[in-house]
């Protein structure tokens, strides 16, 4: 525990768990000094070429979290080397990206171990992810450790057994080894993942670019392969912002469909907007195993957060109608976005798919109820855990919004009616953003709504530093309460050049456009989102699964 | 459409809403004179003995909705006569009690007179509920109709198509008839049915008692069968506590379930609580029906505040265990309901079922948490309503507390930050409810939880007017979002004597049993609940036939 007299300002504290967390990288697996110092932009290939890990571990690190399982409760691999693996991997990882907060490798170990010495013993797996690490943004608690969440007052403050994630009990009873969580921006309140704890993570394919937010570190360590399997949290595009930049799949459930008691909160206790919790992985298949090992544990029954809705297989008809945004009339996606937009359109019509382009109710309105709703204390509690505490901190940068709301309201705090309003508002316009949705049985010839929507997760491919801020693409569906998958469709190119003359409407427009250099972004994976209804996520994972074979016959 | 210089005073326009209302009463259906000069306090024969209904008519009115329809689609009635039926005796019942505020019986023949002579046409029912009158809590939105929801202010501003709600879409749609909406305490922020535009709606079993509320004017319609479905809502005990005192089932569902869209509120916006709409009905049988009407309809395609949970039809085991709450702890219930609490677990002992007492977890801070999240904007909101608006009227008798609350906070409202940390508490607190649940699976000797949970509604049978306040016993699962049915369990015996020396363990405790008087009371239903967990509207509604069944067993 760090303590007042040897500790003096905020540096001091993020100095003191930077050097902690320092501390526990294991010797044999730092990279070269020499590696460090010469780091390319693009740094996917390093844990391949580093010579830290085997054949058999960059084996193991680059299967699917289900192959794992399997080959897991096959006896193939132990959990303990499964985990060891993942383990350097992952702290090859963060030597390239900063992406790591809280490491327990040896905690991991051990339970990887006790697992393999049950298995051995008794002849059944654990459950349905016998063995198999999983990483969890820093959000998750776990007793013992911080969830700093990127703030400094946070720091030093292990989370207690009354805190614990009830997810993250779940997770482990299926047979989950954690081993350490993931950085994120300052309260998670930003797409960009940076704070004054922890510092920046770049983007592992360019790292003039970010990993996005606010689960940028689990972006990151899942596009360099140091976890199958990891858990981030989404309330404005927080799970698929980071899965579009980094080239992996991830779920942005509805509200009650997953766990979120026991995750710490830059907004602790708001409501308005449901954070969820949800599964990303380099795989789309990870995603369901997570899905169904998640819900049918029944966590609604200790859980007064999640809903009594079980995990529903769908047949989705063979012939299906898209809606497709390509533009949502505000912020119109740069160049190479919207190629992958209509490739994805063209893929989906090859293999006998309707697609129809479609421009969703008031995206504006949207927008700004999001920022009433989260912003509905003045951003007061915000400001007490950065600046009223012990080692006060100064607002991180791009949290201009933020730090706005606060100096207009801090001699005259938002009243909870105004609050009451924004959410009375955002039912009347769900109500039309929902009768918009309804109608298109009109226009898709199936004689059913679109059966999902496809639309860019960010205007651009990826953002660079302190850059990222319009999450319009995403937290719409937050605002909505739909479910989202962001999966990758494809990669930026230099040849995806900016239109000659093009005029930005807007500010808002003109900033995304003018942060859009194709040459720099060249190879950044282009990640977007498969839209459907509350609750459906199931649906919504069966229809990527046909969007991703279709995309991928088209590359043929 | 009232205007300033007409009106004067809030008394003015509470004046002319009477006025007008009186207006809408058939001059052949008006009780004589000397009948509303000489009614006695229990009103229950007067619509069997007044001469008014036909003998036809009243075997219409003492049939069960799912019999009606029935009949309606086998032509056995038409729609017209059996609206007319019901549009007299709910006309006598409000001479009786005072329990309509909007009368619509034109629009209401008109429209079941469309049925018919479609019906007659196509041979097609019109849905589920074909030709069926409903009547709706005056909350519920109709085009062209006040929601005064007891409220000055909210007097001649008829709802338009943009507030309507789509639950009275819904139903229709399926069939349904409305022709009059139902009396509520002001802002429906009561369980006695009492405010400045309507006044006060009595007890039907004896006039010195309340008929309960929010849903007041529903429970007393519905046991004078001036309807055979209506629909209530409940935040705090709206539906159970008017279902329990006027003899009649009512269900309240978990928040998510039904609709809740397009329905006036006294605290238009607030979420924290969900205030969910449901079914009250004289027989059990209707609940079913309205909730598979209701949920077969997928109201979440067009409503955001409504869950994709379709209708799950349940098998219940044949050897039930049930907790039963006999003292929640805070105040004991009274003679007369604690003897139906015993009896009831005798029937069910007697039928082969476990019943084991229960105290539910720390109810005191259910309570509270209650208030804070109604309360969290000081009472601000309802204050603008009553005080602040052209024809200010005043804080209505037992408003106490409210009043209060405004009192507190005028000088220095409340911030959200404040409410954020309610939901937080509220959130920590139904882990703790949750886990005992869950943990009762230790003594019902099943392998399960409890199935249901049986619970006094109030703990006096009714109270005298003006002295119903305590709705712990009832709120207490609106802040766990669970559901619950109430059931009329026994009849209150002037026998049921207070026992000597009882000394009450707090003012709470004291202002209840104060209230309570055996001899009064004689012959006024009780009420109980039965509550399951959240989104178990299904297993609710089957457990209580259970209950039913093993209680009309019992009397035999």
């Amino acid at each position: 525990m760090t303590t007042a007299g040897t500790t003096k300002t905020w540096e001091d504290v993020a100095a003191g768990k930077q050097a902690a967390r320092e501390a526990l990288i294991p010797d044999e697996w730092r990279l070269p000094k020499e590696t460090l110092a010469n780091l390319p932009k693009n740094v996917l290939d390093i844990p391949r070429t580093s010579g830290l890990l085997t054949a058999r571990e960059l084996e193991i690190t680059e299967t699917t979290a289900p192959r794992l399982v399997e080959k897991l409760i096959a006896r193939t691999y132990t959990s303990l080397e499964v985990t060891t693996a993942f383990a350097k991997r992952a702290i090859i990882a963060h030597q390239l990206t900063n992406c790591l907060t809280e490491i327990f490798i040896e905690e991991g170990l051990a339970a990887a171990k006790a697992i393999d010495d049950e298995y051995a013993q008794t002849g059944k797996p654990k459950g349905p992810l016998h063995g198999l690490p999983i990483s969890l943004k820093d959000c998750i608690n776990l007793p013992g450790y911080d969830s700093t969440i990127g703030i400094v007052s946070f720091a030093n403050k292990p989370k207690t057994e009354e805190d614990a994630s009830e997810l993250a009990r779940i997770l482990r009873e299926a047979g989950a080894v954690f081993y350490v969580k993931t950085n994120v921006p300052t309260g998670m309140l930003a797409i960009e993942t940076v704070n004054n704890v922890w510092g920046v993570t770049p983007n592992p394919y360019n790292s003039d670019y970010g990993s996005g937010g606010s689960s940028g570190g689990e972006g990151a360590l899942l596009a360099l392969r140091g976890a199958p399997l990891g858990v981030g949290t989404d309330i404005g595009g927080s799970i698929r912002v980071p899965a579009a930049v980094n080239g992996v799949y991830g779920l942005k459930a509805a509200g009650g469909r997953f766990i979120s008691l026991g995750i710490s909160a830059g907004l602790k206790g708001q409501e308005s907007v449901k954070s969820t919790a949800g599964p990303m992985a380099p795989d789309l298949e990870s995603l369901s195993l997570y899905s169904k090992v998640v819900i049918g544990a029944k966590p609604w029954e200790l859980d007064p957060t999640t809903f009594a809705i079980p995990w529903r297989e769908v047949e989705v008809p063979e012939k299906l109608a898209f809606g497709l945004i390509i533009d949502n009339g505000l912020v119109r996606p740069t160049p190479a976005v919207e190629r992958v937009l209509r490739e994805t359109k063209a893929a989906l019509e090859a293999a006998g798919h309707k697609v129809v382009e479609y421009k969703p109710y008031d995206v504006e309105q949207a927008n700004t109820l999001l920022l009433r709703l989260l912003g509905a204390d003045g951003a007061d509690g915000l400001y007490n855990l950065l600046r009223a505490g012990e080692y006060p901190e100064p607002w991180p940068k791009g949290f201009e919004i933020l730090e706005g709301i606060y100096q207009k309201y801090k001699d005259n705090p938002p009243k909870v009616g105004a609050l009451w309003a924004a959410q009375a508002d955002r039912n009347a316009y769900l109500r039309k953003l929902l009768k918009q949705w309804a109608d298109s049985k009109e226009v898709t010839g199936t004689g059913r709504a679109w059966d999902g929507v496809i639309t860019a997760t960010l205007p651009n491919p990826a953002h660079t530093h302190y850059n990222a801020w319009y999450s319009g693409y995403t937290n719409l569906w937050n605002v909505a309460d739909f479910t989202g998958v962001d999966f990758p469709a494809g990669v930026s190119k230099k040849t995806d050049t900016k239109p000659e003359g093009f005029e930005a409407r807007n500010d808002t427009e003109k900033k995304a456009w003018d942060d859009y250099n194709a040459e720099g972004l060249d190879g950044i994976p282009i990640g977007l989102q498969l839209i459907t209804p509350r609750h459906t996520e199931e649906l919504g994972l069966k229809l990527t699964e046909v969007v991703v074979a279709a995309l991928d016959k088209a590359k043929k």
